[in-house]
């Protein structure tokens, strides 16, 4: 049998026991061990994306897990295999597929928001979306791998380089993320960070940190760069303060990656953007050469994934674990799915 | 005896009779034969940049002439030469110049609005400025050497491609130049604009013409590409219109490139800028290969610079110059210094 946690309307999860479903042909079934949960889950959980998810759903795709059955066909892989999935089904015949950029398909499918997603033990998807783990990698840290790649194709995006001067505005999980990829790059990273306690896990994580309420921000990193500005800012607080501090920031030629979701168009400083030639760079998802690198980062511990998971709830607990993680205090909540035994 | 025309106050010039400036160590003295009259010029003649322009003041940069006296230690040039300038002094010593971005120095004298400019007979420059040009050139072409450079290095910033599809919005003398320009990469260029009578110079010089008064925009455009949108879109209007249509038009991963100067904040569509992972492109004048590439697309005829030049005004009508100008209905009017006899 298998244990599924089902959300079926705003706050609501009901868990039980379904059956398993066979691996077709081309499909694997996996045995999952954690499903870590996300901006974009906690937005399913508080009832804000029920235009686009079909209740009951099983959400969840952060995760790590074993293979458990091959369906007829499924070559490469064995039972009992560490994996993890980059959650995207694309059609491969839109224009931005046909283009090659199949990671922003204009009829995108995202695993685990629009088709059913890992939190339950046991998961059938499509062989073509799993990823590889090494035999080492503990699966509880696997399960950040996936919001690792999303940081990995944001600093990739931003043509970062080492002893170039970064700065991330927001703390968060997805910001602290960005900013430990950016360091492994070689790049000077500054955090900036309003929430004290965000602001210490961000230091204690051996990362510079500002906060924007005490300091001059934009004095302070003129002054850590020699007059010159930041070369990159990764905008992910996803307010218009943000956007404008990132501009005032940027040195000639700086690059602004807008991470965060804006709801609303926000208020662009174009002067500043024309006179110190800036570029803004849209960032979404990753590709698989993003999971690639997250993978060896996780793996050799420069993502500090031991010190990211704050917390490791049961399924049965699930709607608790949005609780926590919308409480705040916490930076990346797993949910252990029962398949590491 | 040199002629030239001072700019004293709003609406106001001086043509009067100096000396000629011998050039010193390192300078040349040019017989200038036509001076062009850009925005920028505009704007100082309307007093709009009276905090930045001392008075009495020599304006003018988008130039031609041939070199009528070399200073001592002038290398490789001879009197007689037919020359350009690169209107740019930099300070090689500021951050973005130590970046190799001399172009965007934080102290950068802009020759023609910082220092004297070219709308006089005879001028005196530094000889490191000069541009030359082909024998065959003719000079009023070669006055639109300058502001083709404007183009070539928008053009550049965006990394349009032959075949890729290009819109620009707003078809006064820089959009017709980055049109002509785009149009020379191999790109397929669309020209949106309002005013009627620019329209149809668009559409003389080859160029694909539509009203956004009259026709659904992002419907053409899609049509035109198939589904995905433009690959880059040159914002030459300047409004808060012309932003909001450049990120509605673009294909995923396209790039906007910033030319048209916003005086205020803008909002920007971020969302869409994710969604897509869309670009922002600032740009600002121009580089030394900008320059090499102009002179051989106005020289080679893909910048219709016969076409584009709509008026020669002697130096002593400077002012009605600026007014006719200022009225609409030219595209790019030449003063004519005297030097091409
Ligand atoms: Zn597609
Ligand atoms: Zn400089």
């Amino acid at each position: 049998m298998n244990r599924s946690a089902h959300y079926v309307g705003p706050h609501t999860f009901v868990v039980e026991e379904t059956a398993e479903v066979p691996p077709g042909p081309g499909q694997v079934r996996i045995d999952v061990a954690y499903t870590g949960i996300c901006g974009t889950d906690l937005h399913i959980a508080h009832g804000a994306m029920d235009q686009r998810v079909t209740v009951p759903a099983v959400i969840g795709h952060e995760m790590s897990g074993r293979i458990a059955e091959l369906g007829p066909d499924v070559q490469g892989h064995r039972v009992g295999d560490p994996v993890t999935v980059l959650p995207l089904d694309w059609c491969g015949e839109c224009p931005a597929c046909r283009a090659g950029h199949t990671h922003i398909c204009h009829r995108l499918n995202f695993v685990g928001i629009d088709s059913p997603g890992s939190m339950q033990h046991s998961w059938t998807v499509p062989a073509r979306i799993l990823v590889p783990l090494p035999a080492e990698l503990p699966l509880a840290h696997a399960a950040l791998v996936e919001p690792t790649a999303v940081a990995v194709h944001d600093v990739r995006r931003s043509r970062l380089a080492a002893g170039e001067h970064a700065v991330v505005i927001g703390a968060g999980p997805v910001g602290l993320l960005i900013a430990t990829v950016a360091q492994a790059t070689g790049a000077v990273v500054t955090v900036l960070e309003l929430d004290k306690g965000r602001r210490d896990l961000a230091a204690d994580l051996g990362l510079r940190t500002l906060d924007p309420a005490a300091v001059d921000v934009a004095e302070q990193v003129r002054e850590a760069t020699g007059g010159a500005g930041a070369d990159v800012v990764f905008e992910v607080s996803g307010s218009a303060a943000g956007v404008r501090t990132a501009t005032d920031l940027l040195a000639v030629r700086g690059r602004l990656v807008v991470v965060a979701i804006h709801p609303t168009p926000r208020e662009v400083d174009l002067h500043r953007v024309f006179w110190r030639e800036l570029e803004l760079i849209g960032v979404r998802v990753y590709q698989s050469e993003d999971y690639t690198e997250a993978v060896r980062l996780v793996h050799g511990g420069q993502v500090p994934a031991e010190r990211l998971i704050s917390r490791i709830v049961p399924l049965d607990d699930v709607a608790q674990a949005f609780v926590a993680l919308a409480a705040g205090g916490d930076v990346k909540v797993l949910v252990d799915c029962g398949g590491n035994p």
